[in-house]
C-alpha cells in the first residue's frame, strides 16, 4: 500500500494544520503534496517549518491547489464560516475532504456540504482525533460489556482551557465572522461527540441549554453547558468554556459500571494512554472504604491519534480510489449527529433555556 | 479532658449507627453511654454487636433515654420524617444533636428544629462525614489559592449508587413516609453540599432541575440532579441517583486550578485520602500532549473522618458544658444552607423544571 499513498493539500496555515502534517506525514498511507495560502510567504514558510517534502507544491489561492491533480484530499482547516464554500469546491473538485470541526455553522450548512460530497463521490470526514485513539476503542469494550458496565445510565463530559486576553481579543473562535459557534463548537464539540460516543450515537430526545451561556460583546459564545436527554431516562451533561482552567473529564455511569478519565480529547502523553473503570466497586462492610478501587487501564499508542485519525481516512479514500468503493457513511454520519445537537444547544440558548427536541 | 468526655445517646438502631458507635468509641472526648430502640432486644444486641461498654444503659424507649442525666448528647440516625419529632424533643431535654442527613424534610422544620436548639442552649451538627477529613482541609487551602487555583467557575459533583431490588422495595430511602426526599435527600445532600463547600458557602441565586428525575410509584425521588447558578457567573451541576454505579466524583474548576478527585464522601482507605490538583497545566508544543500533568496529593488520616466529626461535635459541646460558650453556629448555618438548595431543587422539579430562587 505505501507504494500509493494518498496525497494531501492543505488549505490555510492555521495552528493546528501544524499537528496534522506532522500526522500526514507519520501516517503509513499518506504523503503531504500542496499548501496553499491566500498570501504565499505564509504557505512557504508553513512549508519550511513542518517540513513538507521538497516536491510538495506551494499556492497562493486555494483555488489553484484545488485544481492541482496530484493532490487526492484536502485538509480543511479553515474558520467554520468559510466551511460551507470550500467545502463544496473541494467536492466539485472531486478530493476528498478532512475537515476541522465544527464541520459547519449548522445542520443546514453540513447538509449542503454533504450533498456536495455524495454528489461527487468523495469521502468526508471531520478531524476530531480522539476517537481515533486506541484507548476509544478499549474503553468502548468496556461501555458495550453488559456484564462489566450494564446499561448506560448517565454521562459527564467536561472541557474547558482558560484562554488568554489576546485569544480573547483575536482568536477566530471568538469572531462572529469566522467561528461563530465559540466555545460551544470548539469545546463543546468534544463534549456532544463524547456524550454521542458513549451512547453509541443514538441522539437523545432534548436537549436543553444550562442557564448560564457566558458570550462576548458580539454575541459568540464563551462558555455554556446543556443537559441531553433520552426517552430511556439516559441523561448527560456537558459543560464547555474558555474561561476555565484546563480539564477535559469524561465520566460514564452504566447501572454496573464506571468509565472515567481526565485526558479524553488529548491524552497526557503521546504514546500512552489510561483510563480507569469499575464495576460493582462497593464499601467494605461497616462503609469506611471502598471494597474494591477503581482499575486504571493503559493503553499502548504506537502511532498518536491523529496519525490514526489520518490512517483511517487515508483508508477510506484509498478504499474508493483502489477498490471504486462508495464513500464511508460511517464518520459523516456521526459528525451529523454532533452538529444536530449543537445546533440544538444554540437553539435552546436562543430560546430561553427551553427543551429543545432533536429531529433527525 | 479525656476524664470528662461526652456522653453519648443513639436513638434508633440504624446500620449508619454502627458506623457512628465505632466512631464515638474511637473518638477522644466521647464515650458511648446509652442506646435506645422501640423493641429493646434491638438495642441489645445492638449495644453487643457494637461492644457498647458494659455500663452503657439500654432502653426500650426513646423518652427513657432522653431523660438520662447521663446522656450529653444524642446521635439521630433515624428516617428523616421522625427528625422533627424527635430532635426537637432531644433539644427540650437540653441534649446536644449529631442528627443524620437529611436534617429535615424541608426548610420550615429545619428552623423549627433549628429553634429548638437555640431556646435550649443546645449544639445541633449534621453527619456529614467527608467535610471533616483532613483531606477536605488540604483541598480548600488549594481552592483558597488565588495563585494556583484562582477564582471558582465551576462544579460538578456526581454520587451514584447501584441499590438493588431489596433496597429499592424495603429502604427506608424510598418511602414517602419515611425519608421522602429519597435518593435527593440522601445522595443528592452530598452533590449539594460539596458545591457550598466549593463556592464558600455562598447560596447560588437560582437552582434548576434537571429534566430526568426519576420517581418510583410512591412519588419518592430515585435519580435526579440540578444546575445552580450564581450571579457571578459560577455555575455547578450536580447528579444523584440510586440507579447507577457507584461513582462519586467531585470536580471544582477554577480560572487557574482545577480540583478532581473521585471519593469525596467515602474515601477509598480510611487512613489516607487523595486528589489531584493541576494549575496552568497547559499542552505541549504540538498540542499533542500536556505541558505537565495534574499533581496526585495524599493526606495521612490518622483517625478517620466520622471520628474527625465526631471530636469537632464533642469540641463544641464541651466548650458549652464547660465552657459556658454559646451553640456554634458554623454547622448548623452549612446545614440550614444545603437544605435550602434541597428545598429548591424540589420545588423547581414540581414546577415543571423552572429555575427558582433561592431566598435565605
Amino acid at each position: 500500500m505505501a507504494d500509493f499513498p494518498i496525497r494531501f493539500g492543505i488549505i490555510g496555515c492555521a495552528e493546528i494544520g501544524r499537528k496534522v502534517s506532522r500526522a500526514i506525514q507519520l501516517a503509513p498511507d499518506a504523503t503531504l503534496s500542496a499548501v496553499a495560502s491566500r498570501n504565499v510567504d505564509k504557505a512557504v514558510n508553513f512549508a519550511k517549518a513542518n517540513r513538507f517534502p521538497p516536491e510538495a507544491k506551494i499556492y497562493g489561492s486555494y483555488e489553484s491547489l484545488l485544481d492541482d491533480p496530484d493532490v487526492d484530499a484536502v485538509y480543511l482547516p479553515l474558520p467554520t464560516s468559510l466551511h460551507l464554500k470550500w467545502a463544496v469546491l473541494t467536492a466539485q473538485k472531486k478530493k476528498h475532504i478532512l475537515t476541522e470541526k465544527p464541520v459547519a455553522l449548522n445542520v443546514a450548512e453540513f447538509d449542503q456540504i454533504l450533498k456536495a460530497c455524495e454528489e461527487n463521490g468523495v469521502q468526508i470526514m471531520d478531524g476530531t482525533m480522539w476517537v481515533h485513539n486506541p484507548r476509544t476503542h478499549k474503553m468502548k469494550e468496556f461501555l458495550n460489556d453488559k456484564e462489566r458496565f450494564g446499561q448506560l445510565k448517565t454521562v459527564n463530559s467536561c472541557f474547558t482551557f482558560f484562554a488568554d486576553s489576546d485569544f480573547l481579543k483575536n482568536d477566530i473562535r471568538v469572531k462572529p465572522d469566522l467561528d461563530a459557534l465559540g466555545a460551544l463548537g470548539d469545546a463543546g464539540w468534544y463534549g456532544i461527540r463524547s456524550i454521542l460516543w458513549a451512547a453509541d450515537y443514538e441522539l437523545p430526545k432534548t436537549v436543553t441549554a444550562m442557564r448560564n451561556p457566558v458570550l462576548n460583546e458580539a454575541g459568540v459564545i464563551l462558555e455554556c453547558g446543556a443537559s441531553l436527554l433520552w426517552d430511556n431516562g439516559k441523561i448527560a451533561t456537558f459543560h464547555c468554556s474558555f474561561l476555565s482552567n484546563l480539564t477535559m473529564n469524561l465520566t460514564a455511569i452504566g447501572t454496573l459500571g464506571t468509565l472515567h478519565l481526565t485526558d479524553f480529547i488529548i491524552p497526557y502523553q503521546e504514546h500512552e494512554a489510561s483510563y480507569t473503570t469499575s464495576t460493582k466497586p462497593d464499601f467494605n462492610e461497616l462503609v469506611t472504604g471502598w471494597a474494591r478501587l477503581p482499575s486504571e487501564h493503559t493503553v499502548t499508542v504506537d502511532l498518536p491519534q491523529e496519525v490514526c485519525m489520518v490512517r483511517e481516512f487515508a483508508r477510506l479514500v484509498k478504499n474508493i480510489k483502489k477498490n471504486g468503493a462508495q464513500p464511508d457513511k460511517k464518520w459523516p454520519t456521526i459528525s451529523r449527529k454532533t452538529q444536530l445537537v449543537l445546533d440544538a444547544v444554540k437553539s435552546s440558548i436562543e430560546k430561553g433555556f427551553q427543551p429543545v427536541e432533536i429531529v433527525n
